[in-house]
């Protein structure tokens, strides 16, 4: 009997956005499967399933069928731990922003607590991921290539994704679970920023000249930065609860 | 006026062998400019010119355009150094082998004399490449992967091969000074937590169970985690000065 294949790294999962051309979800698949990845979630997908992306899909129809199609991005980051958007281009605001190397050493870092989910993203194939869709990201990962001409096809970043993240596992990992905290969970972070933003309402920090959307943006990617640890959030929301609402004189 | 697109590795042409799918084609390019490379050889392409391959070859269809095509290999290899053929699988017979890493090690190498060409030879889709055409080849390039599903396609290899050969040249930086944002200072800093611990004391946070040592320290070593900048920290302080301290009824 053939044995199941035993795909390693079972702690991260490819997020695709908005695919517009469903041969790239199916080859996507197949990049992954190439590489030992198989945890395929699809956001909103046009056209899908579609007998393209089979066929483009060839051996790795596996990972296809068992991908999850959700109506969401917040929906395909349940359980996550960390959040990798993939963009072509540097933005110019304040998300930690590092390379497919770098990045795919803090996956590796974060893995290592065997009960920690990764999740990279990849916008749609016209115009990348939203601002929106960037906020729920605490990494920002660039592919480096031509400055002049600078147009992956998606399923081509992931292709390199996939292969840089399994190079860098064959090169072993120093780490030890000794040295890592357990991350807070996307979930914590959101319930934590919600709590957030109804003290700020509460104190009416929020003014003309400071809006609510862009204070609580350049917020959230502070701590997004800072990676917060479970009990990190926790302390923070005990501050939260001990800030009451006062009256103006 | 835009400058010409500077295309970095003029020194190295990628060959592909009796490809059956123009589509394959078009991608290769579109893989290739994204990587800097240009020159792109074609022996006995099926259906080639296509509208399939400028399609798929988006923004590249000047490499596309400029690509030559051969009658045979022997052809597309006239002025090479050192050729270079890429396998899905380890050979059992006596060919110089590596991995992509180290294929583009060498071809650096190679290149480093500015007279000195290298192919890299990609062969038909469902086969590969056929022991005649392995007998023109100085080393045999394995890219790794699953072992227990390897089958990149032909585009995806010459991204991963183009990828690495980009980021092995040490173009892989894209972070330039208008990415980085001014730091805190330390002085602004310290001044910060001294604020902070004031508003903490004023609404009654620490307790025993919260002795103000161990909790300032773990703060401390959040945002020291966070690298704060100047005006992350003056946005905490902003909230800091709204709330104010509370009566306990």
């Amino acid at each position: 009997m053939k044995k199941e294949i035993d795909y390693t790294f079972d702690n991260v999962r490819v997020v695709m956005v908005n695919t517009t051309e469903p041969g790239n979800i199916g080859a996507a698949a197949r990049a992954m499967k190439n590489m030992s990845l198989s945890h395929l979630y699809l956001v909103n997908p046009k056209g899908y399933p579609s007998a393209t992306a089979t066929a483009r899909a060839s051996g790795a129809d596996d990972v296809l069928s068992n991908a999850v199609v959700c109506e969401s991005l917040e929906e395909a980051l349940q359980g996550v731990h960390l959040v990798i958007g993939a963009s072509a281009r540097q933005r110019n605001i304040k998300w930690r922003q590092m390379d497919v190397v770098d990045a795919c050493s803090e996956i590796q870092k974060t893995t290592t607590l065997e009960s920690q989910k990764v999740a990279v993203i990849f916008g749609t194939e016209k115009s990348g991921m939203t601002n929106e869709e960037l906020d729920l990201c605490q990494i920002l990962m660039t592919i480096p290539g031509n400055r002049d001409y600078f147009s992956l096809n998606v399923a081509s970043a992931i292709q390199v994704f996939a292969y840089q993240y399994f190079i860098l596992n064959g090169q072993g990992s120093f780490l030890n679970e000794s040295c890592l905290f357990k991350k807070a969970s996307f979930d914590e972070l959101e319930s934590f920023y919600t709590h957030f933003v109804q003290v700020l309402e509460h104190i009416e920090y929020f003014e003309d000249k400071r809006p609510k959307v862009l204070l609580m943006r350049r917020l959230r990617r502070f701590f997004t930065r800072a990676e917060p640890e479970k009990e990190e959030v926790a302390i923070f929301r005990g501050i939260l609860r001990n800030i009451k609402p006062f009256k103006k004189p």
